[in-house]
């Protein structure tokens, strides 16, 4: 165990009645509120007028960004920051998944920042400040309900990128597992991918002694493994989404990661495809992660073969390590397909995308890498599409 | 799952290098610190001239409450909070385990507060304001390091009470293994018994469909019954004692009951023995909880069963649900006695104590009941004590 420092101060308002809390919650933060959020679900489900009808009993104030997108654009970004500093809002608010909250961080930041918000994301400048932020949730998947992390799209370039920062922790998260009811399927498997994900790129670590936490790991990804198929077949089982939603949370919160160093190569690998063909991040991650899975057995098994048993019960008789870790990887593309994700990029259509441009796109020369568990150049990217094509 | 709120602020600063933090968050809430720790250890092993150093570094002035004891005492916290008044102290700091940490979550509450803080542990005040609390951590065991909670004796008729409270969760915790290899096998032991009973009070519970908690907590469990042998057998095991330190902390940080209710009953039941008899909160425990547990399979064996096929593997071929129960309970009892623990009330002589009496003490009436899992009234609480001669 590496020495470490973890802190998460997120309020966590979660269940049946927790939208009651929104309206005090809004309040202690002031009456000007921007209220961020994605397409037309949240009116059509009658959540956006109870949340406006929330906010309006407390004589609060509503700013409205609506229409984020997928893959969310800096220009959002940047229109969200003029309504704040003009109207003088107190508090941003995001309505929906990690769209609508990666643009409300980064609106959040950006307006006491003197310079270009996209310094953040581009790592040339840290916040130092963050103007309160709150999330009403409705998608389980990228977490960042709780996470330090905010990804946002540069459309200069389609240049896909996150930092994390404390100032990315939501001062509070409001979630009620009955909101993901009438998510698509194909949206809430995606999440389950991301969700399962965000726990694998931290349980793929070099550093020993981690017994703890890869125990912690092991139990959301379980949790996953047994909860994402009772949505699948009822899309309102409370209990079953509740499971996801709070699992989706702690994912990501760094309370996983205490005393290890994630991997997060496939994170990056996955993230060029979702920038240059708009795909949805957990369909991309199911293609992109048994991929790496594989590339990674190759180096150094060890980690993926005892993945492949604590997680996914593959029987140490199955043989040597590296058997046992492909079995693992088969048994993970299985409960994917079992989702209805694709696994394959020629299950998108993929399959001869231009791999050298990808992988360029991502490292600036032959000596970059990323990811830790192994060190990815841009050889390494392009032989993991290869392996998903 | 029920609904929750979840909130835990604690700043954990954790390693071998984590003192080296001490200064400068200290440094943030001022220049006038309470140190507030117990005995000699500390003294003896150097790490409070450590501590002194640091602080002093800074150009912060210390003022000392030293001396305090196991089950400690509210003339501590008087006195503690007299000198905080007096001498405008800007932080309360914690140096040991859970009796110089809950002394100073007494202090820090105590301050600001115009009556007697005995209110706070006799529920007739809640706290308001608190005056900022950090703790170095010397005894994996209490959890009060991240937790809501604070326990103090009233010599005034030895009442052992506690509440729970926000303002007790510390700002800042600061926790080196390193500092628990000189433990004595004994308390590390009894350190050991209570990490466990603060996840087994919350496994405990009746609320259905809690998976991702109930594996939490199995993940937790597991740790602990992995490295607590570890450390008997060698006391200066880093990585052992860092997932024991670790454990400690998350087991009692309110993460492990996120949707469900606890039950506490054991630790009502043995609240009476160790404010009565001075004996070892975790000693206690060791003999109080399987007793409990034997009473609990008899009015209501589902969960006992589930702990034991799910953390002790049991098998399920073991019999019915009570027969999986028992032999549950039974394992537990051997693995607390590998640790030196007593598991009986004959082991520490107070097979003959008065059980009615004690009863008395914790129930004020023959109506009152503690507990969620099973409902305890007196002559449960008698009951139990029966089962644990």
């Amino acid at each position: 165990m590496i020495d470490f420092v973890f802190q998460n101060p997120a309020k966590i308002i979660f269940g049946r009645n927790a939208l009651s809390q929104l309206g005090s919650e809004a309040l202690r933060y002031g009456t000007r509120v921007l209220l961020v959020y994605g397409g037309g679900s949240v009116k059509r489900s009658g959540l956006f007028d109870q949340v406006m009808a929330a906010l309006q009993a407390q004589n609060i104030t509503v700013w409205e960004l609506g229409g984020i997108v997928p893959n969310p654009r800096l220009s959002r970004v940047y229109e969200g920051i003029e309504i704040c500093r003009r109207e003088q809002v107190t508090l941003v608010l995001a309505l929906g998944g990690g769209s609508a909250i990666d643009t409300a961080k980064g609106i959040a930041n950006g307006v006491p920042y003197d310079g270009d918000v996209w310094d953040f994301y581009s790592a040339k400048a840290t916040p130092k400040a963050v103007l309160p932020l709150g999330t009403i949730l409705t998608i389980p998947a990228a977490g960042s309900e709780m996470s330090y992390s905010s990804v946002i799209t540069n459309e200069n370039g389609m240049l896909k990128r996150g930092y994390n920062s404390v100032t990315n922790v939501p001062a509070f998260s409001i979630m009620n597992p009955e909101w993901t009811f009438t998510l698509p399927p194909y949206q809430t498997a995606c999440g389950c991918v991301d969700i399962m994900a965000h726990m694998m790129e931290r349980y793929f670590t070099r550093v020993p002694h981690v017994e703890l936490t890869d125990r912690l790991i092991t139990a959301g990804i379980k949790t996953v493994l047994n909860n994402a198929p009772k949505v699948m077949a009822k899309p309102d089982d409370y209990d079953a989404r509740a499971e996801l939603m709070w699992t989706g949370a702690l994912a990501h919160n760094t309370l996983l990661h205490t005393g290890r160093i994630g991997d997060w190569g496939s994170h990056k690998v996955e993230h060029e495809l979702s920038a240059s063909f708009d795909i949805a991040h957990g369909a991309g991650l199911a293609i992109v992660f048994p991929a790496w899975m594989r590339h990674a057995t190759a180096q150094y098994p060890e980690k993926l073969a005892q993945f492949a048993m604590e997680v996914l019960d593959v029987p140490q008789s199955t043989g040597n390590q590296t058997d046992i870790a492909l079995e693992g990887i088969r048994r993970l593309e299985a409960f994917y397909r079992s989702l209805g994700m694709p696994t394959r990029l020629r299950d998108i259509g993929l399959e001869n995308a231009d791999f050298e441009a990808l992988a360029n796109r991502a490292l600036p020369n032959d000596e970059a890498t990323v990811g830790e568990y192994i060190k990815l150049h841009r050889s390494d990217f392009v032989a993991i599409y290869q392996l998903a094509r």
